[in-house]
């Protein structure tokens, strides 16, 4: 079985991802004790963490350094930076290094956002599977997942999950 | 029991009911034998249409003079035209027309869009209860359902449905 490139995120029902400021503050009605939506299951299968430099430097900013564990970490960055412990900084082709990535043996690949790299690896048609949770809420405003120049593309869902405070959470793999 | 005002719509994946030429043959691919997404329970809950100008006019020239049977329709266009047989056109506050509906005893609105219509009745904060079917497509661009400027709203979700196609219908209603 080949290694996947996988998509796990929320957006509220118009679309967003965040508010206009990178506020994520409207998943916190989502919290609820003992509920994780199945993103320990989902990190599991992966051994690969693909995210953008901004994200990257949130994370970091929140205390989370080790947010993503053993796994290994590539961070999209314009700009070059030296590379840390398992945390490798990436300048060049997305499709270059995600191409490579797949090649490899291993786990699922899992990009954790943001938008700009969401945008990227859907503009190159790299990503293989997408587990989007519906908030139910209308932001109005805000950074959207999809606002991308990418060619049309049929997805086959492979499951529709109704959670208790409203969430839905449908994962699609490639048609 | 007051009368609510509700859409029943479909969206792509990536928020797009249309691409950009007003396209919807996206939709195609989820037709199934005596299969009708619930629209026919639906529409036995309405006694009143509205829909943008645009929108009724592709409607007639479908050859769908009948579509609504004899329900009322108010057409939402910024010219006058002549009203005819149970269609009425309002050039007028969209806002003063629904709330004069709602005020009136009858079963549910139902608003058949456009999207130019859907989003001045979402900024006003006159939509009610929402069945949004999501398609399993990114359509990459196109007409959007939520595009406007209105303000942050929570949403209760009530019911979620898989469709063996791979649609899935999310209705909402205000929280």
């Amino acid at each position: 079985m080949n290694r996947k490139l996988c998509l796990f995120i929320a957006m509220s029902l118009d679309g967003y991802i965040a508010k206009p400021n990178g506020d994520i503050s409207f998943l916190d009605e989502m919290n609820q004790e003992g509920e994780d939506y199945g993103y320990k299951a989902y990190i599991e299968m992966v051994d690969t963490v693909l995210l953008g430099r901004k994200t990257y430097d949130k994370i970091l900013s929140m205390g989370m350094e080790n947010h993503y564990g053993e796994r290994d970490v590539y961070v999209i960055s314009r700009t070059p930076r030296k590379n840390s412990g398992n945390v490798t900084f990436y300048s060049g082709d997305i499709k270059k290094l995600v191409t490579a990535l797949k090649s490899k043996h291993g786990k699922n690949i899992y990009c954790d956002g943001g938008a700009e790299t969401i945008q990227q690896l859907l503009n190159a048609d790299l990503v293989d599977e997408m587990t989007i949770s519906i908030i139910p809420i209308l932001l109005g405003e805000g950074i959207r997942l999809f606002n991308g120049d990418y060619p049309e593309k049929k997805l086959q869902l492979v499951r529709c999950q109704k959670f208790e405070k409203g969430l839905v959470q449908l994962h699609y793999v490639r048609n």
